[in-house]
């Protein structure tokens, strides 16, 4: 399965190896979509089987000792750009990652995970956890095994598996954080539960789902999603996946009794896809295309939260969802519309949650992911732990296993360590306001619909650079100094403190 | 870019060589259907460089001496199933055909075509052949250079490309298969245009494209297409593809001033979709998946014309189409229903051409592509050589490009010498109708929705043995002789003249 390279990098190896690395990579990324979109229930055994061969494929060609010595030789050339330089780190981590997996584990758990998808959403469907569990099971165990293969001396196993998605978080920094987090908004929580409910029943009425789609079109084109490089579909579980820059995609889910639903999720996913449309020619189709997670997520939340749920941002559009939903919407004003949307309420689904709840939400799996990975706690225990911590942290109980324990993909994929990246967007987004507010006149931007500047900020600062910066390294360019949560519960207590008139 | 074998293949060379063709096998195909049915305009650039990547990898897998050892080895081996042997016949095809192009040109030839698709659709989109003509001119010459670096001696450049979609049908058999339905069924289409013509104004009516949708999804479940392992979507030009027998897609395309357009687009792609569901466990993901074309398409015509336009087939669910479409259909008799849509009238577009006059469209393409390869017409002067013959044999001309020579996807996707498969099957369709008749009785299984009868005789015959056997060994095996275009004729004369009260 040698692959030559393209008549224009004859003669240059190492272009000759990125285009192959891409190749499967890409590969794999089109499976998964295609999984998680359109494939059919049955198709499941036979597709991993194909996902399990390219992925083999995938490891077999970073470890294999030529691309060490490629790598080696390429370190040493001179004039490499910044960009050139993160391709390379980021291409030694991921080799020493997988050379220190035996190919057939590595193969297996590939193929676990492509059909442990159907099994958690059979499971979800039926709310029914021990359909689940089997499976969940072996991609711990699986996870905990890869991890301990690069394990180093004193090193934790779950600091292992943060660092593959936000390097340089470790459990030190993210309970220090986290401790703030509840500190400072478990309170605040109780304080607004003890106020009088917002209004927001008109938001639940029936809303056509035709509508809603071309409505959150719409929305998407005018956040600045390019359709002409970009899918918009529909999925359980809304996600944002990208082949390259030209070819981003999203997905939104629809519910006919639930305005909000598709529109917050629609807001979200486009502010990924505006950053994987927005990276560079020099970074698209390379192993630092996209961004990283916790980076990616403040992108989505910025425009989600910040944007999205602001005052000026609908000023200009609040008219045009009315007139799309005339008699739901005509006796709801721009003010009770923007109190609702706003509104904190203590509930069961993360990614239906408020801006106030929402950490507390990351903060339940982060507390399950370390008892998991360091084993005092297990499978069969956790939607048990699920109930406590969050009757502990948010006063509510799921009902089921399907609004509790199954309600993300994320387990059934084998990503854990990936959960605290969320709380890190959302508070890395506040930074980024906090000093891109000194810059521009964002309220100003936002009620003349010229997204475009504000979207322009981001692209500079970010979203051209994909994943070749390091959290820190994009917050110490932007704002001069390294992650601080402190933005972050700053701008909750006062936002929160405001719209429900608390003194604090 | 070496792939270990799976586990329970350990050890098993050619197990694994199978995996890894299949996996990349597999992986163009998601990029081709991706490509139809979902990708952004503007993604094809980059997404043609990684369909290079792969093709290259694909023939380089093939070609390499190691492969070549490998088979020689398995043959060797004793009591190899009919299967077995098959796929190792398959491969050493597919390996002389590749072993003598260069592979530069190998994956230029791959990047062009996943280019190419596109600009043919914006040509086609403009009604402007200038578009695509370039582009077309370079894929000719491409197939004309690739068949001539494996010319034997005295062999025609158009044979190899025949053989590559059906074999042992030569120009010399398609000649006098072509020469006997001229010289039979133009002077039939004659005089069917002297008679009155049936009255189908009613299928042209305004029909609401959703209800289509759902009537269509109906009848696909009713004809056996199996939901839990398949796709039923949409595209701008009707096709099937399959990743495996559990994975098997379909689309349609709806217009909403033409009710007939996607029933017959639907019973045609489903015809093709049961063959490839019914493939065995033994040959699906192998090289003997799927179907050789006039075998598929066989398939597809058995389903759209002798079932799908037979008065037996529609008695037990037209009810159900008046219900869905009552303010249109509700004065529609049954008998007037099948006289529309029976009814012959020479057109423009082959997709959309009934029975009688189909197979002049494909004489249209057959002796247009022959002279396209011998070189005695240039791409520059294909659409008004189109033209000259659609008057001929059809006394139409086309308005537009897009209604004449651009209508059409397969030369876009660099398929010259497929159209006459499709004559084939239509003609061997009619050939194992004429046995199945002796016996089965297929208008009482029919009128009482017995259906998956029929499916079985097929599936036993024909859609478990995928592309193992060639279309004359099939019917040899069903009907006792050899391909043999008397029925087809015979069929055609029968059913047209009670149709249109001709003596003949």
């Amino acid at each position: 399965m040698e692959v030559k390279a393209a008549e224009e990098n004859k003669g240059d190896e190492f272009s000759d190896f990125l285009e192959r690395w891409n190749a499967l990579q890409t590969a794999l990324t089109l499976f998964d979509w295609d999984n998680e979109t359109l494939a059919p229930p049955e198709a499941a055994d036979r597709t991993a089987k194909v996902v399990g061969t390219l992925s083999a494929a995938y490891q077999e060609l970073l470890v294999k000792e030529e691309t060490g010595k490629l790598l080696e030789k390429e370190k040493k050339k001179e004039g490499l750009s910044e960009i050139q330089r993160a391709v390379l780190r980021r291409l030694e981590q991921e080799r020493e990652k997988l050379s220190v997996i035996p190919p057939d584990e590595y193969r297996r758990f590939s193929e676990l995970t492509a059909v442990s998808v159907s099994k958690w959403s059979q499971a979800k469907k039926n709310g029914d956890f021990k359909i689940f569990a089997p499976i969940l099971s072996e991609i711990v165990d699986t996870r905990k095994r890869f991890a301990s293969y690069r394990k180093k001396e004193d090193e934790k196993l779950y600091d292992i598996l943060l660092s593959d998605y936000e390097e340089g978080f470790t459990m030190e920094i993210l309970d220090d954080f986290f401790e703030q987090v509840k500190a400072e908004v478990v309170p605040l929580v109780k304080a607004v539960a003890k106020k009088e409910p917002v209004e927001s029943g008109f938001l639940f009425q029936t809303y056509d789902i035709k509508k809603q789609k071309s409505w959150n079109r719409w929305l998407a084109a005018y956040l600045g999603f390019d359709f002409s490089r970009g899918v918009f579909a529909e999925s359980e579980h809304p996600f944002t996946t990208s082949l390259h820059k030209d070819d981003v995609r999203i997905t939104t889910h629809y519910y006919e009794d639930n305005l909000e639903s598709a529109i917050f999720s629609t807001i979200h996913e486009t502010g990924h896809a505006i950053y994987e449309q927005g990276n560079s020619d020099e970074v698209t189709q390379t192993p630092v295309m996209g961004g990283t997670c916790g980076v990616h997520e403040s992108q989505s939340r910025f425009y989600e939260n910040i944007l999205g749920r602001s005052k000026a941002f609908w000023e200009p559009i609040y008219g045009r969802l009315q007139d799309q939903f005339p008699e739901q919407l005509k006796n709801v004003s721009l003010n009770q519309f923007l109190r609702a949307i706003n509104r904190a309420e203590p509930g069961l689904i993360r990614t239906e949650a408020d801006e106030l709840t929402y950490c507390l939400h990351i903060i339940v799996r982060y507390e399950l992911e370390k008892k998991l990975i360091d084993g005092s706690l297990s499978v069969e225990q956790l939607p048990e732990e699920w109930e406590r911590l969050y009757e502990e942290y948010l006063g509510v109980k799921p009902g089921s296993s399907a609004e509790g324990v199954l309600q993300d993909i994320h387990w059934a994929m084998g990503e854990f360590g990936y959960f605290p990246s969320y709380a890190l967007g959302n508070a890395m987004a506040s930074q980024i306001y906090h000093q891109m507010s000194k810059e521009l006149d964002v309220e100003s931007l936002l009620k003349s619909g010229g997204l475009a500047q504000i979207t322009k900020y981001l692209n500079q600062h970010i979203h051209k650079f994909g994943a070749a910066r390091k959290m820190d390294e994009v917050l110490r360019d932007i704002t001069g100094e390294p992650f601080n949560p402190h933005y972050y519960i700053a701008y909750l207590k006062h936002k929160y403190s405001a719209l429900y008139g608390l003194e604090l």
